[in-house]
């Protein structure tokens, strides 16, 4: 077996630990006869299984007593639509902060169920930065406020938790969470897709203050209403159980690293890596203001990109390092370094590129 | 490694085969360097899986070519309410033959949405049976007629597809799947959770009549419209990937046991079995009407409950049976023998029934 570097934007790599414990219990789940895939939800493997996730997981992230967890499905394009089911709660509208195409998204699919007021927009800077918070037009009766921590395809990221003021905050963090520490208790809800940091498609995560849920608009699914998922612990109906004991191992492997804290450091020593070396040449070109890019997502450009692209793609995969094109919406190339992209992926790929540019550029 | 004989209702046991597969390729597929859990749903590596798994499905079920075959999340509950999303189209009602706690459950979520028309319904025999075709009060206008065609909880399953003329007919077919041979093209949609017949949970396949999608309610997700599911093959927002792979490799397996008429063969075998057993003897009881019932779960009290059912599932768990606790609803116990379920499997349950009675009884 040869494991490549794989820095596809997500579903993405995962730590080759937890793979191999996932292989090792496939079968068998220590000594139950049965795999995790097989185990019925309500059997007490499971729910250990379940109750262990939660728990490393509230550790590792410091969630707050007052906020919940749930484990939902759909994926972060689900919770476009059911945030506002719950979170309006007699409100009209709410605030969109837009620095990609994500809270775009987000900012459409509310639009069935109510306003979205666009306090602020990089779009027609070609999303390349945060707008400046003294700039955002925020209203005070807005139900919340939304921001995506990280835009994926742009590699825009929010160095700071933006305060707000009273109207809860809520935020997209499906490509970042879990990237470094961040102080929960400043969000009324976060929500993400598994498939980047956490674990496998399939699996959504929602922490949400406890307030702020019960009231859902009409037409509502019951198992999107997050007080009945909260109340029945996220097994109102059946879950993704496999993804969400994959999270668990993932979680204790985060423990094991050193919590958030040591892992932020070496993303951040991964990226500083990346975009010094960008940074140090003119082939390779990074459009982002330095001090919004993305620790998770690096797009770049090659100089002469029609007739270079390819063959960098073509030679990258070569040397072991796959999913680097860029989103058709940006053009380019891509590395995604999430927590479980080890340093030596990071050097390898920039070992990679200047020789590129020795041979070609 | 000892596996177990699993009787859950679901998530359920899986094909040794296919789980020897999935282990043997999780760190690396066939040669890609990395597991199908890493892979991007939009590389050629999971495409492929992707496609495959749809031809090998549409071939096993027959699925005819004016029919789209979607892979999306949430469960037979979310469709519970994508359904009339969809399928009201500027009718105000859809009828519902109600045989068990799931149609019960899916009747009361469209009332978000329109009317639930109960045609019929068992309930006043506590479910034991399918209503008598000719006494179905059937509304001409309804926008479907909604059937669960085996119903988990009580054990009863439609042996033939209802006729109901000109209105389409909507199954939910969460529990027998793929147990035998069906005419899909007698039904306007079919949908199903993966986690009893197909695979993993986190997995919904909706099998719809081309005609019958393009037209949604006002507020219906993105994500839930089965026209835009559709025209962007089941890849709209992220899937749950993992699971589409192991239902691939499930069908696959469906392939070579030699296809629906082979295992629907087998299955019946199964339940005659353990039907036979049951019913030849007075300290087992099934309260379903002979000729409806299930071939897939099959419910059994036992007598004296109270002293006897504690004792029966503890030496069913030391001679390695898993799963045998009936569901709340209807006490006692239930033998869930999916596709997966050796026929040594329902052996090693009647042995296992007569040596509790001879010792116990």
């Amino acid at each position: 077996m040869s494991r490549i570097f794989n820095f596809s934007a997500g579903p993405a790599t995962l730590p080759e630990s937890v793979l191999k414990q996932v292989q090792s219990e496939l079968l068998d789940w220590r000594g139950a006869g049965m795999g995790v895939m097989e185990m019925s939800h309500r059997d007490k493997e499971f729910m250990s299984i379940a109750s262990q996730c939660e728990a490393d997981l509230r550790e590792v992230l410091a969630v707050p007593a007052n906020y919940k967890v749930l484990f939902m499905q759909g994926g972060a394009t689900a919770q476009f639509g059911i945030v506002p089911q719950n979170l309006l709660r007699g409100k009209t509208s709410a605030d969109f902060v837009l620095t990609g195409d994500w809270g775009k998204k987000a900012a459409k699919e509310i639009t069935k169920f109510g306003k979205a007021n666009i306090a602020a927009s990089a779009e027609a800077e070609k999303f390349n930065h945060i707008p400046d918070r003294a700039g955002w037009k925020l209203d005070p009766n807005a139900a919340y406020v939304h921001i995506t921590t990280n835009e994926t395809i742009h590699g825009v990221q929010f160095r700071e938790v933006p305060e707000v003021g009273a109207v809860p905050l809520v935020a997209d963090a499906s490509s970042d969470i879990a990237c470094r520490p961040l102080d929960v208790s400043k969000f009324g809800l976060i929500y993400a897709g598994a498939q980047k940091n956490i674990g496998p498609a399939g699996l959504t995560l929602v922490i949400v203050r406890d307030d702020l849920i019960g009231q859902t608009l009409p037409g509502t699914f019951g198992i999107h209403d997050y007080k009945a998922v909260a109340d029945n612990e996220s097994m109102l109906n059946t879950p993704s159980t496999f993804s969400w004991y994959v999270c668990g191992l993932v979680f204790q492997w985060l423990k094991a690293e050193g919590g958030l804290s040591a892992v932020g450091a070496r993303n951040e020593r991964k990226a500083k890596a990346l975009y010094d070396y960008i940074d140090s040449q003119d082939f390779y070109k990074n459009p982002v203001k330095k001090e919004d890019r993305s620790i998770m997502n690096v797009p770049f450009t090659l100089a002469n990109a029609e007739t270079n692209d390819a063959e960098f793609l073509k030679g990258a995969k070569a040397a072991g390092l796959n999913g680097l094109k860029g989103h058709r919406a940006v053009g380019g190339m891509r590395a995604s370094i999430y927590n479980a992209m080890p340093e030596a992926g990071v050097a390898a790929l920039i070992d990679y590129m200047k020789e590129f540019v020795r041979t070609r550029g």
